[in-house]
């Protein structure tokens, strides 16, 4: 019953080890583990989407340097490997942050300690990936640490979108709180919105919370209004894309119906989020761009098409969900609670 | 640019005519016009959906009668034939209430005008068909020109779900006030709600409402909140299925969220429903049940598996809107508003 989350990413032994990771090009319809042990496999993993998800990626790119260079016979040459293999996976992904971010990591790491016997060199990029891996895992478990006692036993939580383990090492943002909850044995069931047009709920929440042990429900996104009325939720927990200085938080599409609609039935409404999704750069939501998608994803977002043939579409990606309508915001450094300009920078100013 | 809107089901020519309808199992890919000319091909149109709404079938249903009784060769035989036809039509969708009416209908009138001459009888019961037809047409206009003043030049409409000329004979009950706006020359725009789990609203409101020339956005469910706080909505015309004495109106599921967040943006939200849908036996909302749908429309609605196997799902059909939430009920007789127990049986009493 209180199994563990899925771990998405992980490295399997020493220097001659590999690394595993969920292929979730497959998910949910199978589970299947992808282990790679060269730089080409991790190229094409990355590129296919079989790891996604901002911290994920970081991840797997760190591993992947490890993969391009445990194999070389002297120093120089480690040099010279790791930067091909860095320009090799930056092609994978180009617009990919934490790709970048885990590569240069890595790189500095390698400079820094090239004064370093060959193996010791090695191992120490070993740990430096294996360091990018756990400082997420760590930043996610204090997510949980600190949303955990915000689920009391026997409330219904409602979550849109997923920002779970499959985007990080594990854990996740949102989800990490139920997954905290669920190993202290805390009984409580998960309504889970389907969440349109890609179904990141219905394909991807749901799946890890099963895996998890947790009891989940899936629904619609236009169920939830009804399931709060019926007195089945007790709270929202959803994640964040980027969050405003004032607490002004955009996430996927619909979080703003959701948190409005938590509002009117008295139901409290959580954002978790770690501190790097904070922008203080943004004095409020009005300044977060809103992405359009393409249209069909909502007129064949199913596989075949649903709509006549050049109807117009309207297809926000995000919206922003004002802070008044949130009653904390859950970050690996603590609560923002009550949500403003001042308990922001209270927390992630520190 | 001023279409009409596309004629459900009628009736091309005389005795020797045929019923014309459109497939919609073919919508919105491909618009085909089906023309009935025996018994049997009525009952697979019914019984495969190719004519659906509880108006359009009784409507079908009046139509399949004429063809089973004009090739009767005395008014005896004619008895005969038509006790046969609607023996077997009513198996063609042994729940749909207005099957049965209109059936029962056409009977009452053969039993009536049993003394008149076998030609004049038949012309009789055509009459009475296309009588059952422009019954339903004139309800669908009446709501149409008593809800079409609330739609004023470059307003934003939001409707959920289809209760539009699909269900009935032509115009619809929720679409009717935009048909009628349109046709009176005002301009304005409609965005429709996809409206999940089946999906009504982006199949069929957006095909009505693109064949009148009408504005049409399509927008996922979880979108309409956001599009509502852009201030891109003026009003929301939805339809019922049953409402109660008190107002309560149970609709689509999905619709209950609409009318929150129309509220909380102070926008006007207006149901639009012919006077039988009205069931004063019922005190309030809380009495009309709530019918669950299967799990597989959710997971696996078009074609293709998008959930874990083994997920819970949760599918009510349909939710209740609060009379508190409703500016007005628009019906044949005129608008119910404010809406409450007094206002209702004035004009449904009347």
């Amino acid at each position: 019953m209180h199994k563990q989350p899925v771990r998405t990413i992980h490295w399997l032994g020493g220097l001659d080890g590999a690394c595993e990771m969920i292929d979730q090009t497959l998910l949910p319809g199978e589970v299947r583990m992808l282990r790679v042990t060269d730089v080409e496999t991790m190229w094409q993993a990355i590129k296919r989407l079989s790891v996604r998800g901002a911290p994920a990626i970081g991840i797997a790119a760190a591993y992947g340097v490890v993969l391009g260079i445990r194999d070389s016979e002297s120093v120089e040459d480690l040099l010279v490997d790791l930067k091909e293999t860095t320009d090799y996976l930056a092609t994978s992904r180009p617009t990919a942050v934490n790709l970048f971010w885990a590569l240069e990591r890595m790189s500095a790491v390698a400079q820094a300690n090239a004064g370093l016997p060959l193996e010791e060199l090695k191992l120490r990029l070993l740990a430096e990936a294996e360091a990018v891996r756990e400082e997420d895992a760590a930043m996610c478990r204090a997510i949980g640490r600190h949303g955990q006692s915000l689920i009391a036993p026997g409330n219904g939580v409602l979550t849109h979108c997923n920002a779970g383990g499959l985007a990080t090492a594990e854990y996740g943002t949102a989800l990490a709180p139920m997954f905290a909850a669920h190993a202290a044995g805390v009984p409580f069931r998960v309504f889970a919105d389907e969440t349109r047009p890609l179904l990141q709920g219905a394909r991807l929440t749901t799946w890890e919370l099963m895996q998890a042990g947790i009891d989940t429900t899936l629904i619609t996104d236009s169920m939830a209004g009804f399931v709060m009325s019926q007195g089945k939720v007790d709270l929202v927990i959803t994640g964040a894309d980027r969050i405003a200085a004032n607490g002004d938080a955009a996430n996927k599409i619909g979080t703003y119906s959701v948190a409005q609609l938590a509002r009117v039935h008295n139901i409290p409404f959580y954002v978790a989020a770690p501190s790097s999704t904070f922008d203080l750069s943004l004095a409020n939501g009005s300044a977060i761009p809103i992405e359009e998608r393409g249209a069909e994803e909502v007129t064949e977002g199913f596989g075949r098409r649903t709509a006549p043939a050049g109807v117009k579409v309207y297809a926000p990606a995000f919206d922003v969900t004002p802070h008044e309508l949130i009653a904390a915001i859950i970050t690996e450094r603590g609560l923002v609670q009550p949500v403003n300009e001042h308990t922001v920078r209270a927390v992630i100013e520190g």
